[in-house]
């Protein structure tokens, strides 16, 4: 039962305080793999014998082995980062990663499945597959699909891709069988619904269907007829990569302002959306974020999917993406142990059931219903790297209709198989080729461990939100002084989820640009920039919202810092410290005492050093 | 010394012979990582006491761990390849992976470092720099670079991006700077060569470069002018989702069929460039191919590049692609301890010194060529992950001008560094984000322990040539009876690396349908499909050539089997079990004997049983 799941027992430990659990474990796994290997036809001649192993090439080639190691170990513990530590690494979306999932990957990777073809992977493609119906079901999408992919770049361009190709469908239709869209217009072809476009090609013979395919936009034609793609203004950079890779262009890029909140603008949104069908422009897509990597910020999907629905009445439709790669997983918050998603007015009643927080961090109406939303579109961006606490590289993506993977797909004569699925041949329905299957299994012992609802990942993400709400509310009342002059942290408004961003200002600074170049100086005193990170007692990242990519959301947060929209408006940017607050221990009173006085001090000595004090 | 590497030291052993070398390593690393996280800060208080060890909770948890664990174990051990196995799987291109590889991505991974930015991984970051500078240095790149993928998919169309970047940027200055490029047409504009469009830009300032880059394809506009992308007909399904994907589309495809050693006809080559240029119709690039996934072949990447050379001077240039993600560590094999690119002349020799082969293998001159011409390429795909013996999932790419990275890169405010370099922030100079440090690392150790020369890599790739070529000659003279039926075993024609397909054909067979029927039964009592694969004594993988892919290249070999020119294109496919040779160690005589005479009575029983005898 949820009751009993104790996150601390997950993990190795800040200070190894698992060891003789990972140590017992490892060993287990080893011993398993190795007598596996003895045991396959064990009448079999080894390749080695013992005589071997005593020759001079031999023993000369173990010895270099063992050099390369011992330096591999020495560079690691020299050029590596303490994210294991319990309270003094507030960076980037890192901590130390769940322990069974180190143990599943080393296991796995013994065997060396690849999941592009069930052939060279049977029991880890099965697991992929159990994973993507896990990410369906966490999303709410009953006809969904899903699987794991290199990062969350490459779920976006497959997000991406998804949209051109399926988008592309009704022109194709029309190319090649133009009687079976007889009568609509160029104008309604474009803004037809996913679901439509589907039920379209639905009765299609295998032949027709892979001729309308071959006239889609994989053909290179008719890309930059289906519009815009619309990112928020605060754009990751993936989605710029994503637009240029993909061929759509940057020119169909639509950037949308962010709001005080840090999430796209719906009211621009709209007024942009009216403009663009005014002018007769199709809207292919709209990306919609949850969890922003600078802000931790949460859209309103809810409202975007209510803007698609209300343009739907009136002719447009446009593609919904979510680019969930960092806030995917807190979906779990609301999901409760039978898969039904919480109803607001019983989430706090269902928390307190689980234990979900230990501090008065709670999550508002607004993110709720934007992760509620998630259901409506059309696919989803989420990294088991990043809030799934499984190693990198494991990033993943889901759909809300399966048959959309039928648009997409390929197939490679090498992996053939008669009567192709995926997982058969995962490879011709996925952007990429061969992939590890080590991660699926490092990602599947993590979802069999901590459901994907309130009793699992909902608490472990929870202890991250508890962290980072007990770290602002430090922040807010922090303050020392240097020499003479008081220096007061002040955080940015409160964040949708585990990111807390904020700057220390002391007394009487000249000007903004001064603040953010002592804020750069803090940051560089506190990362790798400062020497080896392991000599250094607090380790932060840093981020800069610039009126390019924010345009006036920051000024409520530069009036605070004490600053004048003249000033705002002549330095153009300013530069916070940022932290993703993913340590899954500081959620006990002590301990964040502890943290807190300890990263109180680290920051007043570094401070008092940038200032020249 | 080169003399004193025994590759048999490198792996855990097909039976776990090494078991107590790679037991004792791992305890070293694991001791190494953990006495670095207890000495983090050693005044800290742990995050878990023994106290929190022995809670209710803490104990189910650790209970639920364990037993998820074991399920982990039970599935992986069902459902897991012997690719370990020394002599009896022979399939795709997987063999037991390098036991110092394995443990680097062990140990890095309890750091999960992330490459994507020196700022979280500065171990694995320097090492992937240094990986990059090993590619280039194998390929002869003076001014190259490279880094890891996460496939060769990934790598292949990031080949393309570059290609399709690189030559839009003529037209991109055209468009913002006419005066630049006064006086030229769009042909020409169209046939700059890459150096030429490089020397170009090198005087820009940034802005002006910037304005040329946002003018590029990355904006949309321009790609269909941008001319065919020319492949061989064999073509693999990556570079078929490639064209899709990058938006230059398969209508821009151009297949070229494959001459009987199944490499591109450089003839039909040549007359389909002069075609086009006939046309005025511009040739985006060419994807030659080194180590084909089906034969193993080695494509004229010299006669494609002097052909290159003789159309540049008639004022036609395209960019070159070669897809060695197979093959591209087969290049170690022509480069002396020293880096130089042995002489054909030599190459026996130095071979010889090196111990290289231990039968009467050898390459070609044709191959030798092929190999030295990849130092005239824009780009090479080179998968660590296939004759790298790295396990999952470890792809790369080589470019020959690091110029070339400027053309592509983007830079992410999250990730901002101060003078922005790669590696610095390797996210924003390729096509994916987020990447495991650990992957370097395997890959590092290995390039450390096993240089890409004659004396390392070369050796290694030798011995699955080697064994390759045994078990061709042995499969040449095999043949058993079934019943009163002489069933033979025809080989295809000597493969150019370490591939062997073959078909056995019984005395007085029908038809060639019959006979592709009887090879698919072969795979399949070969292969997962006949139950547990840890049973089977004997796993292969299987292709098929139809004429849609090879057009009549297979003919003499379906003569050879004894059918017709007619029977031939009535069946139009003719389907072979497949066998890429990577064990690393049937170069041994008595052990070659010992797993032919098993795989021969496998081999036996099995066509006896698909005869229904």
């Amino acid at each position: 039962m949820s009751a009993d799941i104790d996150v601390r027992a997950l993990f190795l430990g800040d200070k190894a305080e698992n060891e003789e659990t990972f140590r017992s474990l490892l060993g287990t796994l080893i011993d398993d793999h190795i007598g596996w290997r003895k045991n396959y036809i064990a009448a079999d001649v080894p390749a080695i014998s013992q005589e071997d192993r005593r020759a001079p090439a031999f023993v000369a080639t173990s010895d270099r082995v063992q050099s390369v190691m011992t330096e591999l170990s020495q560079r690691m513990r020299s050029g590596s980062i303490p994210w294991n530590s319990a309270g003094r690494y507030w960076g980037q979306m890192n901590s130390e990663t769940l322990m069974p999932s180190i143990l599943a990957y080393t296991f796995a990777m013994l065997w060396n499945p690849n999941n592009v073809a069930l052939e060279s992977s049977m029991a880890t493609s099965a697991m992929e597959a159990e994973i993507g119906a896990d990410f369906a079901a966490l999303f709410d999408f009953k006809d969904g699909w899903g699987h794991l992919s290199a990062d969350g770049s490459i779920a976006n361009l497959e997000g991406l891709w998804y949209a051109r190709c399926i988008k592309s469908i009704p022109l194709a239709v029309k190319d090649v069988f133009p009687d079976k869209v007889g009568g609509k217009s160029d104008w309604e072809l474009l803004n037809m619904s996913v679901e439509d476009i589907l039920a379209l090609v639905r009765d299609f013979t295998p032949d027709e269907y892979d001729a309308v395919k071959a006239a889609s936009s994989r053909s290179g034609r008719n890309i930059p007829q289906l519009g815009k793609w619309i990112v928020p203004q605060t754009k990751h950079y993936s989605w710029v990569k994503a637009l240029d890779i993909s061929g759509v262009g940057l020119d169909q890029m639509v950037a949308i302002p962010v709001d005080v909140h840090y999430r796209m603008d719906v009211d621009v949104l709209k007024t942009e959306i009216e403009k663009l069908v005014a002018q007769k422009t199709p809207i292919l897509g709209v990306v919609t974020v949850v969890g922003t990597t600078e802000e931790g910020a949460v859209d309103h999907v809810d409202k975007i999917v209510e803007l698609r629905e209300e343009f739907a009445r009136k002719g447009t439709y446009f593609y919904i993406h979510c680019d969930a790669a960092y806030g995917g997983y807190g979906r779990a918050l609301f999901r409760d142990v039978d898969g039904t998603y919480i109803p607001y007015e019983k989430l706090a009643e269902v928390h307190a059931q689980h234990n979900v927080f230990t501090s008065d961090a709670a999550v508002s109406r607004d993110v709720w219903a934007g992760y509620k939303a998630i259901e409506n579109v059309e696919s989803v961006t989420i990294d088991p790297h990043k809030m799934g606490y499984v190693p990198y590289a494991a990033g993943g993506i889901a759909i809300k209709h399966k048959e959309m993977r039928n648009v997409i797909s390929y197939f490679a004569p090498y992996v053939f198989e008669k009567g192709i699925q995926a997982p058969d041949m995962l490879g011709a329905y996925i952007l990429e080729g061969s992939k590890a299957g080590a991660t699926a299994a490092a990602v599947w012992v993590a979802h069999r461990i901590l459901p994907l609802d309130v009793s699992g990942y909902g608490r472990l993400v929870a202890k991250s939100i508890d962290a980072a709400h007990r770290f602002r509310e430090f922040l807010s009342k922090f303050s020392f002084t240097v020499g003479d002059k008081t220096v007061k942290a002040v955080p940015l408004s409160r964040p949708d989820f585990n990111m807390v961003d904020w700057v220390l200002v002391p007394e009487g600074i000249g000007s903004l640009a001064e603040l953010n170049a002592l804020t750069e100086k803090l940051f560089d005193y506190s990362s790798y920039l400062d020497g080896p990170a392991y000599n250094n007692r607090f380790i932060t990242s840093h981020t800069a919202f610039s009126t390019a990519d924010y345009g006036d959301s920051p000024l409520p947060f530069v009036e605070k810092l004490g600053f004048t929209k003249d000033e705002w408006e002549k330095t153009g940017s300013v530069t916070l410290l940022r932290a993703a607050i993913m340590t899954p221990y500081l959620t006990d009173d002590a301990l964040f005492a502890f943290y807190s006085e300890q990263i109180g001090s680290a920051l007043q000595r570094r401070t008092a050093e940038a200032l020249g004090d």
